[in-house]
């Protein structure tokens, strides 16, 4: 679909849901089309598998499996595939794109036509764990990347309709043709996809070869994840959500510099905001962008405000900036709608989706104050670089008014811990969090975080997403030995266990964590991972020695 | 693919069979043109189902299954398809071509992609047979017309890639999106396609319902069959067999009168035999025209003969006779060198598979020795058209040759029975093949006929294919009032069991009967149990009074 018909598709939802009240009334049209003209061209690469590989059962592997290199893939080119019956190719790493493979009669001719199953997989357990029978109670199972095809002919290209998030593919003959009659597959290639372009940055030349590692992995998962918008895993969901975004946006500060794509994202969030103006958490491109509706989460939404002043910040572009910033204010407005008199934001209230992190029994009501404060900072220096003081000069004393509240009804000074909701629960992300927002001091930050690092019980992160938060803010706290090692345990830990791009869901102590009940619909290359670009950049003197 | 490119990779393909030897030598590549300029376009109609439908376990009905109507097609399409969850549709009748379906989003937006199974089938039974596990005796899997996919996005119509030939399509899905979404099916459409035309005959006005209505059946048989070529089946195989085409050039010859097909198929033949000039039996048109290499039944070959003549005689076309002339010429000497000095085919020569009929143990000593002397006689016959006879002066010599060696070897004058193999085994396909060619006297085949039918242990006819020498032997030997009951009862058996098409292969006794170990396999729409249409034209006064 052309640029064209895709704004005039997209205009009609703009009509739809524009109504007398809406807050960019007049506005929605052109900022669509800037997120249209800012959206970088897609990079094509062809990539071919390095590999025939045979699947290994390991309970020292991650996850339980393993492959090893079995051939070369010019030697499967040669075989009767009816001999073959089924192969694993390794493409030697993670890829976003097209697959296709060729077809070539060996001897006599096709006496009838070949079924074949095709099985994508990020990693070796996905492709060794069977799929059915499937539980409603997870994610769809169309997730899952296996095809069913039937070739009425050969000696020709297939192609894979659906895009394809993989390293290594299975090819299973299901059906096979008569007798006196071979083929061969014969070629296989992959064109893969992403906006991200060149590496624009480097580390230091002595920076340890654990760090460059991560920093590596953390580069691939960002290149994957930046296809035309800011995906949050290119399996799974792809498509652009507030949290994902903001946190590849800082990555991409430190990588690719493509600031074009940040641009887009944030204006298509802002075209297609609900009619009061608050921003939907997640937009969906096909077959024209438009938000998943109904799906609000508070915390993105004072999130995308941050990554506001950021892009404002990397890039010097004001316009944008003065175009957006009315948004910023109505995500503020609709977040202190929340905050009660007391001056603690109200999660009985059921504003939306409070996601914070995946993790099951998270009580997240001191997280959600920290958020708070920290997008009314952010969103108060964004008004102070635009001159715009004046529209927002109520903030200040809403900050230190939900600080005290804060450092009142949920810091236990005895103890030096953040403790969250009637449960007065113990949890990294409520200690993370109100020091993020400077609620707490960096010293009590740092005694918080470590005192509830020993606290049995401690809810402890359970993704890379409330990980980036943790390390964040240990930065801010001063515990730079601590971060640096947090870093080599978790992103590190990951890397040492295979990952060459970064996990969506990772626990230490679990391989088999999964916050959808089934590892295998787990996304390997997750964006909301990829922040150990922006660490080590942003911090060399801690990272890079 | 232009006709340019196709000639040009089939020329290729002469260029490489061609020997020294080649009778043909400078002829085929001008023959294959002439096959590609004589094929005719095709016609696309656009096809939607009539109902939705649920399934009935009936033992009264035929191989045990029948639909019953449910709803409108209509109905489906407004519903949510995520309460649907699996669907029926009827189209009504038989059609050969492409299938599309299109999704609408009622609510919300697709949150996840959606994975449908697809089964088409031509019969109930083989809709409500589960196809695995796949039996490795079997014809391939791949034959059976189900499909998965994946649509990774909505709003659209998707086209299921290969050619599909059915009247009932299940639609399941097997892969949901999450709550508080929903989408439509919203319309299902058909293109299908025959070369066929318009029927060009009428039936006599007092023409009886039944044979009205096995002439219609036989018509829509014969029109889905007729693709760029005569096809067998339009399920499977999908391809030009000499022996279907014989046929279907009959049933042609008195409904759509399309010749070009014919003579398509004819030169086709000839330009891809191997390189000594003898036919292969099928011919297979992706990605160019080849023949299946090794598969050679001499009766086809033979029986190329007759149609050759028939089409001299139906369209006077002299050129395509003269050109074709010399590949006759070599059938019947391929054939003769399995004649022995006693003037009997020698099966134990075995000089290829020699089809008369799938029924199991079928001895075809004696329907051989028929196909070989009928073949002598029709090609005499046509060189004498053709003024050819110094040509093939030895031929009537050999045919009373053989016909005597045929009476004395195989034909049983006390029993008035013909007696196939060592196993003296008795035949309904020895009698008639016997009959056909004039071996026995019209009486004589009369008697040998009704007697067999009535011998204890007669191996009977198990395809229409058979049925169609045994109706046309009988005719031969006046038996005129037995052949209109075996149209009635054999190809009215099919009608009054549901037929809308008739069956590659049936057995009056026995529902389940298939030639490959698994009824669904069978095809329902099978060219060459389309000749009542020839029959009841060729011979109104018997079948249409």
């Amino acid at each position: 679909m052309g640029l064209k018909l895709k704004l005039s598709a997209a205009a009609m939802f703009v009509a739809a849901v524009t109504f007398a009240q809406d807050p960019y009334e007049g506005l929605r049209e052109s900022w669509l089309k800037k997120a249209e003209e800012a959206k970088p061209a897609l990079n094509y690469t062809e990539a071919a598998p390095v590999a025939t590989v045979r699947t290994v059962q390991d309970a020292g592997s991650f996850q339980g499996w393993r492959f090893e290199e079995e051939g070369t893939p010019e030697a499967l080119y040669g075989k009767n595939f009816k001999d073959v019956g089924s192969v694993t190719l390794d493409f030697g790493k993670h890829l976003v794109g097209y697959f296709q493979f060729h077809t070539k009669t060996l001897s006599n001719c096709m006496d009838a036509p070949v079924r074949f199953k095709l099985t994508f997989a990020e990693m070796p357990a996905e492709l060794n764990t069977p799929f059915d029978p499937w539980s409603k109670d997870r994610l769809g199972r169309a997730w899952m990347q296996d095809e069913t095809i039937t070739l009425t002919r050969l000696d020709e290209w297939v192609r894979i309709p659906r895009r394809i998030a993989f390293r290594y593919v299975k090819i299973e003959m299901l059906g096979w043709p008569g007798a006196g009659y071979s083929f061969a597959i014969d070629g296989v290639r992959f064109t893969a996809q992403s906006t991200a372009g060149e590496v624009k940055t480097s580390l230091e030349q002595d920076c340890p070869d654990l760090i460059r590692r991560i920093n590596d992995v953390g580069v691939e998962t960002l290149r994957e994840c930046m296809q035309t918008v800011y995906e949050d895993g290119p399996k799974r969901d792809q498509r652009l959500w507030i949290g994902d975004m903001y946190l590849e946006a800082l990555a991409n500060k430190h990588s690719f510099k493509n600031f074009a794509l940040t641009k887009r994202c944030l204006y298509l969030f802002a075209a297609l905001a609900r009619e009061d103006g608050v921003l939907f958490a997640d937009i969906i491109e096909d077959p024209v962008p438009h938000p998943q509706y109904g799906t609000y989460i508070t915390p993105y939404a004072l999130l995308w405000n941050v990554a506001l002043l950021d892009y404002l910040d990397d890039t010097g572009d004001r316009e944008t900036a003065e175009d957006l910033f009315p948004v910023a204010k109505v995500q503020i407005a609709e977040g202190l709608s929340f905050v009660g008199e007391d001056g603690l934001f109200d999660v009985a209230k059921k504003p939306s989706w409070l996601f914070i992190d995946h993790r099951a029994g998270l009580d997240v009501s001191a997280s959600m104050q920290g958020v708070m404060v920290f997008a009314l900072q952010k969103t108060y220096e964004l008004a102070r670089k635009l001159g715009r003081e004046n529209e927002v000069h109520e903030y200040p004393a809403l900050i230190k008014k939900m600080t005290r509240a804060a450092r009142k009804y949920l810091y236990d000074k005895k103890s030096g811990l953040v403790l969250s909701g009637p449960g007065k629960q113990v949890s990294i992300m409520s200690q993370s969090w109100l020091s993020i927002a400077s609620v707490l001091s960096p010293a009590e930050g740092a005694k918080a975080i470590r005192t509830a690092l020993d606290h049995e019980g401690c809810v402890m992160p359970g993704t890379p997403y409330a990980m980036h938060y943790l390390l964040y803010a240990m930065l801010r706290c001063g515990m730079e030995t601590e971060a640096r090692r947090t870093m080599e345990d978790y992103w590190g830990g990951m890397v040492k266990k295979g990952a060459d791009t970064f996990w969506e869901a990772y626990d230490p102590e679990d391989d088999m964590y999964s916050p959808y009940g089934f590892t295998p619909l787990n996304s390997a290359c997750h964006a909301w991972s990829c922040t150990p670009v922006w660490f080590i950049h942003e911090y060399p003197g801690i990272f890079q020695k």
